[in-house]
This record gives structure tokens, C-alpha cells and sequence, in this order.
């Protein structure tokens, strides 16, 4: 139990100078990845860059504490950044001091959220984001996150949280359009579209081993940031209009506290709980994925521990919402981390940067981060999984669509609640009509089978049905209607035999409606038999009056029924 | 088709004196019964009483005309007008004009709703209502509508809509009792009662057929108003304090329309919607049972269409919000009641009651129609169903309890919302840890069981998993969970069969999730294998790339997959 609380406890016993290392050398990399990320991911969100370093520090330590996948690298992430200035703009709030304030209250209510539903085991939760909308959501917001940054590679001045308005003030806006930075952020852009598609076996090429040209090859947004900062610096750019990072405080986070204000909790409280949750699904499937490729094992609701008490963290050192992240984490698993110490190390690694690099980075033009975001988040749009979506099930097309639309034309946290719903219902919906299958005895043997399908026995006084679902408040009335409709068509009958093996539960509103049946059958002369139910639900019907009530049998196997039912009935 | 839409088509051919005959007499029955009903639920609504003849005039012949139910009697009914006065106090008007002009367009909108759900075959939306939610919702809507008629018992002055501030309100008037009119009432509910549960057997005892006797007690209520107005007048109680029905409009109603103005209809809308389908499901119900008794139909679209074109008729003459009575319909299916026709001569009736006898009730004590409702609705407070709920699952019983505690403390609308709600978060929770089993073969057969239920055959190289669920998003991840630990637990397993008998439904999330697995299982070594897959799940992944990238085969039995299998796998 306490080993279960403090997964640490699990790898720090055989912590050796190999294991040492090998963290060692993955947390340099993953650092000299996150820099450039961090930086940026905190301008998406609206904040100042430095921000993003911050939380980068004790996030990463509180993961390695209370996590348990061995390898996720965590800090801010693209789709919560965007989620984050989506829920802070909906504040109108006037100072910048008080934006970064209630980030920090956000991060904090994430955290808490997902450290009660870590303590409450509701890591289930996550299961009302199906597939579609996850995957819909996030190519969205790719979408709506790489149309944002636009202004920075063309130097203009856009406001907008929607594909619409900001399109529309990028067009408006497009005289004023600053031509250094436009060429800038372009050839920073195809820069690493080229780094990203064509660095890694070129350099395979000069015999570089696949495994360490894979993980140079991500260095690339380093690179793209080294670069133009010197060529920002060199032609003296910034007097010709290309904006900059400009001044960054140096040195660490001081303490910081969320701001104590119900008003603002309220406010705050929806979007804490979308960027919760989305940011535990992106988090876990990632974590998953990793532990399988080791035959590891991690534990979801450990996991929301975890990201709890990272986000916590990160609201007490003056950060913003965090999460796992995808590329960083797996360039940390290629890279040999084999210890939650790694990230540990890459803590020690971005709190040397925040002490010694910022002055370094006053010259960063501002496209050079926009482009390492935009070629980022690209890599989130998946067009082909609409498609495959389409083609698989319109269903679950319709949830995914849904979500896309909203998502771009109404905002983030609309987009991802009416995805939510729309799958929900239309699950229930198409859960509603239970399949159930008219049953005739197969000749000569014990078996029974769908009457359509198979030359099979039939008695015209008995209508067998078997139901192949569960029965619970979405299908029971289909079932009454479907009763009603077979003793209707055929007036002779006198039984009605339900042949349950594949009913897994019968809730309380289908038992009503096998309770109405009964009653209503009896009043029309025709009895209503049970056969083949599951030891479960038999149990469960017992401790209702059900059983007392019917006007038939429950019988252990439909051949029993039909041993006692079949030539009853005068013709 | 043109049958469908206008059912009055079936019966009219056929209509000769003896239906007539029958019908006339359920009628009169009926529109005695009627007069007082719909007096006491105008009230109810916070309408002048006479609105309540005009809800019960067009309406019924709207019904008749495109209703499917044969015995069905429509017109206003306590738990909606319960609502619609939730609804209509939420929007705080000022004048009575303009209560009765939002009272017209909450019908209308209501009609509407219910004729567009009924023209696109929407009538599974009612599903969503779960039976526990339903009944909780009705159990705690009379003990509201009882709590808030106690004041006309009292004659005191009341005002609020939650249990809490009616009591609270009750007893700060307590003082200002009027002991007339309490006497009058208290009397009047015994009366009710005496009638109710003794009547019948009374008059069965002096020779009475029990069929007769059970109608003539069914007007229990009529005679109270005749017997208190007679008292009232006589004994000239309002001189002392006692509140009257008072001056009301003699003749037909006008005709009235909606009001056009979108902001009053934003407000109403969720409300027409909850009223909508609460009296939908409501009377749907009543029409099944008295169906069933005839080995009738009714078509649950179709009844969307004569419930919408009924509230539509009440809006365009002056009505409010109607839909089918439980304890009119039963009175008049057992009248003798053949066709809906019954339902035209009631409203004719009923029409001749708002010619002729207006001015015979000036005199009807307001407390009169408050025991006739209170008596009314405790016969629908069902505190057993409670208990039952409670023994047959914890689950249905969480649902029912929230949606009771909500409606009595925070309203009507929130409490079916929020109970609806809660029951679909629990189904999706009950359902996302599918049922499966380890399985193994019965020696020397080619059957398939529960390794911890039988002695079986395994194989340490394969996992042999049956799920006995549809995967779809609530519980794919949970599949994903059970594999992966299998493995884990199993380092020697190099093949995972998923065994799918009772796999109705995979979808896009379960196909995913189907698709990581195996990717995964690939990574580290290990073959996915499925058996047994129903024809139609099979026709649908063969929609997507997933039996290309299978890492193992589709085995048409598990029989066939442990041939192929067993033995291969070196230890």
C-alpha cells in the first residue's frame, strides 16, 4: 500500500551508476528539447516565457515522486496551453499580473481536481472522452493553435480565440504584414520541416547509427532558436520591427499561491476540469504506450496522483496547467531514461537555464518559437483518422465531426462538452434496440436457433425470443414493444418464453418493464417464462418480488422449456 | 401510410350504434369527472380556473382525431401543471395577462416540440428516462403539489416553489388560519378518502355490480364540489373568510396565439422540452397499459403527434400545457370507452359545462379543489417503490434518490435534469469493466470455459481472454488494462486470442483500442488473435486497416485457434 502511494520506492532500490547515466544522458536531451518548447508553449497560453521554464522545474520532480510510468516527461503541452488561454480569456481580465495569477489558480484547481480523482479512483472518467472526440478535439486544436501563431510568423497584431475572427483579422491585417519576420519565420519553418522529415537519415546516410541520428535529429528547434537569435542580434534586427522575447527575469520561481477567490474558482472550475481530464487521456496513452514497449506497467489512477501533485507544483512555483507530453516523451525513452529520475534531472537541467540562459534569449525573435509551435502541433492534425473514422462508422463520425466544428468555431471547452454529450447519446441510442432473435429448436437436438436463419422447430403457442443484450433503461422499453408486437401477431400464442444467456444485467427500469410485461400478458391470457439466466442476475431478481409475480417459470435451459411447453396449446 | 398519420381512419368504418351508445356513456362519466380535474390543475398551474375547461375542450378532440390509443383521455394533469407553473414562476411576470399569454406559448412550444420528435421518429428520446428517475421525479412532484395546496386548506397566504420555503412559509402563517375554510377542507379530504377506499366495497355490499359501483366512486369529487358550494352559498361562508373560485367567464374560449417574441421562447425552452417528454413518457404509459388489456397498439411516434397537435389546440384556445391522465383514461376504458370518439363527446361536454355552468361555481371553495388534488396526488407519492429500488440495486437507487432530494429542495427541473444526468454517468460507469474470463478447453471436447469455474486445458504460451460485452468507449480502455496485465502476469505468453461471441458492437474507440493492442503486444513480442467474431462486427472491420495490421489471424471458432495454436509456443 505505502509502495503503491510512493511508486519511487519501486526503482530507487536498484538505482545504480548504469541507471545513473543512462537518466543522466537522456535528461540533457530532453532539456535541450524542452527549452525552446517550454518558452513557446507559455506565449500560446498567453503568459510570459519565462513561465514556461517554471513549470518545468518542480512539476517535473513531483512526476518522478508520485508517477508511475518510468519514462513520461512532463510540462506544458500544446492543446492544454491553448486550453489554458482559451479558459483565461474568457476572464476578461485587465492586467497581466492578474492573468498570470489566475493561471496559477488554474494550474492549482487542475491539480487538486486530478489528485481527488486519483484518491477517489475515478480514473474511469476518462472513458466518457471517446476516440472520435479525443482525436477530433486535438486535430482542432492543432488547427486553431498553428492559425493562432500565424501572427507571429507575419509580425501583425491579431486578437481572436476562434478560426473565424482570427482569420478574418489576419486578412484584415495583411498590409501591415512585417516582411523580415514573414521570411524569418518561414525559412525557420521549412528549416525544421526539413530537420523533422530529412535530418535523420541523411545523417544515417554519414553512418550515424539510426538511434543517436533519431534523437539528433530533434534538436532542431535548439538549433532554429540558436541561429536566429544570432542573426536576430547580428543584423540588429529588432530596429526594423522583428519582435523579440525581449527582457527575461533570471533566476528562479519564488513561492507562489493561488489566488483565494470563490468567484474566480467558479470560473475557473469547467475549464479546471476539461483541461483535467483532457490533459490525464493525452498523458496516460502516452505513459501507456511506453511501459508496453518495456512490458512495464502503469496504474491510471496513480497516474492522476501524479499529474495532481505536478500541477500543484506547479501553481506553487509560479507555472501554468502541465501535462505529458508526447514528443518529449518519447525522445526521453529513445534517449535511454530508464528512472522517473531522469525527469529529476531535466528539473536540475531547465532551473540551470532559468538561472543562466534567459539574458542569452532577449534577442529570440517571437516566429522563431511560433514556427517550432506551428511544425509542432501540424504533427497533431490527423486528416486520415476522419477519413478512416467516415468509412468506419458514421456514428462515431458524427461525434468527431461535431467536435471538430464547435471546436474551431466556437472555442475549445464548447467543442469538448458537446463531443462528450453527442457520443453519449448516440451510444444510447444505438444501444436502445437490444438484438434479440426469434428461437426455434434445431430437430433432434438440445439447440435452438434464429428462426429466419435455420430450418428449425417452431410451437405455435409459444413465442421464444432471445435477447442478446443486457437490458437497462435505454432498451427496456424496446423490449416491451417488441413483446406486445409478436403476442399481437400471433393471437394463439399462450407463452412467452425470454431466453437470457447473453443478459449480463437487468436494472431496475427493465425489471419494471419485465414486471409491466408479465401484468400485461397475464391480463391477455398468455404467461411469460424466463430460461437460461445468468446466476448473477438471477440473484439480483430474487431480492425483488419479480419472481413471486410471474405467471410462468424460470426454466435452467430453453430445452427444458420447451420440454414443458411444447404441445400444451390446443391448435 | 395516410392510414398512419391520421389513425381515426381505423375505427370510423366501423362505428355503429352499440360503439355510439358505449362511448356516449363513457363520456358523460368522464366530463363529470373532468370538470373539477381540470378546474383544481388550472389552479395548480397558478391559472384562472377556467382556463382549465378550455385546456380540456380542443385539445381532446385534436387527440382523437391523430392520437393512436383508443381509451386515452387527455387534458391537464397534476405533475404538469406542477411544471408549467415552475416554469411560468421562474420567468417573473408581473401582470396575470401576461402569465396566461407565457401559460399559451409554453403549450404551444411544448406541442411543437412533441410534433417535430414525433415527425422524425424521436420517440426513443424518452428512453433517457429511466423508470427509478421517473418515479422518484413523480413521488417527489406530489409531495410539492400536496405541500403547496396545504394553503388553500389553511386559507393563508403561501408563496415559494421548493419544499423548504413552503413549509417555512406554512408555519410563520400558521396564525392566520382560517378555522372555516380548514374545516371545510379537512372535512372535504376525508370525504375523498372515505369515498375512495370505501365506496366501491359499500356500494358493491348493497347489490351494486362491481363495475358500476367502481365508476359511480370515481365521483367522489363532484359531489364534494356540489355539497361544499351548496355550504359555501347557504351558509354565505365567504362573508367570514373563506376563498372562493369566484366570477368566471361563461362561454367558449377565444382564440389565442402565441406570443412572437424569441427572448420569452429562449427562456421557456427547456422547460417545453422537460414538459414535453415528461407527459409524453407519462402518457405513453397509460396508453400501453390500457392497450395491452384489449390486445391493442399504439404507435409511441404517433402518440408524439396527437400529444403535439393536443398542446397546439390548447395554445390556439386559450389552454396551457395537457397531455394523457392516468386515473381519467382508467375511468375511461372501464365506462365502457371503444374509440376516441369518447374523447370528442367529452370535450363536448365539457364545452357545455363552460356554456352553462360558470356561474353555478362562483361559490366552489378554493379549499374543495385543494383536497381534490391532494388526494389526487398522494395516491401517486409511491414511498414502497423506494424500498424496492433500494434492495434491487444501489445503482438505480443513487438516481432516483438525487433526482427526489433535488426536486423537492431545488425544483422540478433541476431534479429531473440532474437525475437524468446521474443516471447515464452510472450506466456508463456500471458498463465500463466489461465482463470477461480466462478461458480453457473442456478436455476432450471442443468447448471453451472459465478457467476459475472448471477444470480445463490451457496453454502457458497463449491467453485465451472471452469478453462477454460490446467494447465501445466506456470500457475499451479497460480492455486495454486486463490485456496488458495478463501479459504482464504471463511473461511466457507469445499469443493473446480475444474470443468475441458476445461482441454485438466495436466501436471506434474499441477499434482503437483494439489497434494499440495490438501494436503494442507487437512491440514486445506477443501475436493478437480474435476467434468466434459475429458476421456483422466482422463486416465492419473489414471497413478499417485493423485485419491488415493483425499480428495474428481470425479464427472462425476457438477451437480452430487452439489447434492452430496449442503447443507452438516452446517453454
Amino acid at each position: 500500500m505505502f509502495k503503491q502511494c510512493l511508486p519511487f520506492l519501486d526503482w530507487t532500490g536498484a538505482y545504480n551508476r548504469n541507471t545513473l547515466t543512462n537518466d543522466l544522458v537522456a535528461a540533457v536531451i530532453v532539456t535541450v528539447m524542452l527549452i525552446p518548447q517550454s518558452l513557446a508553449y507559455a506565449l500560446l497560453a498567453g503568459l510570459p516565457a519565462e513561465v514556461g521554464l517554471y513549470a518545468s522545474i518542480l512539476p517535473l520532480v513531483a512526476y518522478a515522486l508520485f508517477g508511475t510510468s518510468r519514462t513520461l516527461a512532463v510540462g506544458p503541452v500544446a492543446v492544454v496551453s491553448l486550453m489554458t488561454a482559451a479558459a483565461l480569456g474568457n476572464l476578461g481580465l485587465q492586467t497581466s499580473a492578474e492573468y498570470l495569477a489566475a493561471a496559477i489558480t488554474l494550474a492549482f484547481l487542475s491539480g487538486v481536481m486530478l489528485l481527488l480523482m486519483g484518491v477517489f479512483r475515478l480514473g474511469l472518467c476518462a472513458n466518457f472522452l471517446s476516440h472520435p472526440v479525443i482525436s477530433g478535439f486535438i486535430t482542432a486544436s492543432g488547427i486553431l493553435i498553428a492559425a493562432n501563431q500565424l501572427k507571429h510568423i507575419l509580425g501583425v497584431e491579431v486578437h481572436g480565440n476562434y478560426l473565424v475572427d482570427i482569420t478574418h483579422s489576419l486578412w484584415q491585417q495583411r498590409e501591415t504584414t512585417n516582411l523580415i519576420t514573414l521570411a524569418l519565420g518561414v525559412t525557420t519553418m521549412a528549416f525544421l520541416f526539413w530537420v523533422k522529415n530529412n535530418l535523420k537519415p541523411m545523417l544515417q546516410r554519414f553512418g550515424m547509427s539510426p538511434h543517436l541520428a533519431g534523437i539528433v535529429a530533434k534538436t532542431g528547434p535548439i538549433l532554429a532558436v540558436m541561429i536566429t537569435i544570432l542573426i536576430t542580434w547580428g543584423f540588429d534586427l529588432v530596429l526594423i520591427g522583428v519582435k523579440v522575447v525581449g527582457e527575461v527575469p533570471t533566476g528562479l520561481p519564488s513561492l507562489s499561491l493561488p489566488v483565494w477567490d470563490l468567484d474566480l474558482w467558479k470560473q475557473l472550475l469547467t475549464s479546471a476540469l476539461l483541461i483535467s481530464i483532457v490533459g490525464f487521456v493525452e498523458s496516460v496513452s502516452v505513459a501507456q504506450t511506453l511501459a508496453a514497449k518495456r512490458r512495464q506497467r502503469i496504474t491510471p489512477n496513480q497516474e492522476l496522483i501524479g499529474l495532481g501533485t505536478a500541477n500543484i507544483a506547479a501553481s506553487l512555483s509560479g507555472g501554468f496547467p502541465v501535462t505529458g507530453g508526447f514528443s518529449r516523451s518519447v525522445v526521453n525513452f529513445e534517449a535511454g531514461a530508464e528512472t522517473p529520475a531522469a525527469g529529476a534531472f531535466t528539473a536540475v537541467g531547465i532551473a540551470l537555464a532559468a538561472l543562466f540562459i534567459t539574458p542569452l534569449i532577449f534577442f529570440l525573435p517571437q516566429a522563431t518559437l511560433a514556427a517550432t509551435i506551428i511544425v509542432a502541433v501540424l504533427s497533431l492534425v490527423n486528416l486520415g483518422v476522419i477519413r478512416r473514422t467516415w468509412n468506419y462508422s458514421k456514428s462515431d463520425f458524427a461525434a468527431m465531426f461535431v467536435t471538430i466544428v464547435l471546436t474551431l468555431l466556437v472555442g475549445v471547452e464548447l467543442g469538448i462538452t458537446a463531443g462528450v454529450i453527442l457520443s453519449i447519446m448516440l451510444h444510447l441510442y444505438r444501444t436502445s434496440r437490444p438484438h434479440s432473435a426469434l428461437v426455434g429448436r434445431v430437430p433432434g437436438t438440445e439447440h435452438f436457433r434464429n428462426v429466419d436463419r435455420h430450418d428449425v422447430e417452431t410451437d405455435v403457442g409459444i413465442i421464444t425470443l432471445r435477447v442478446d443484450e443486457s437490458l437497462y433503461f435505454a432498451n427496456a422499453r424496446y423490449l416491451e414493444d417488441r413483446v406486445y408486437d409478436l403476442v399481437m401477431l400471433n393471437q394463439q400464442a399462450r407463452h412467452v418464453v425470454l431466453m437470457c444467456p447473453a443478459v449480463n444485467l437487468i436494472d431496475a427500469s427493465a425489471l419494471e418493464s419485465l414486471e409491466t410485461i408479465n401484468r400485461r400478458l397475464s391480463d391477455s391470457g398468455v404467461r411469460l417464462h424466463l430460461s437460461e439466466v445468468k446466476g448473477p442476475v438471477m440473484d439480483q431478481l430474487k431480492r425483488s418480488h419479480f419472481l413471486d409475480e410471474l405467471s410462468g417459470h424460470v426454466f435452467l435451459s430453453q430445452f427444458d422449456a420447451w420440454t414443458k411447453l411444447h404441445g400444451t396449446v390446443p391448435l
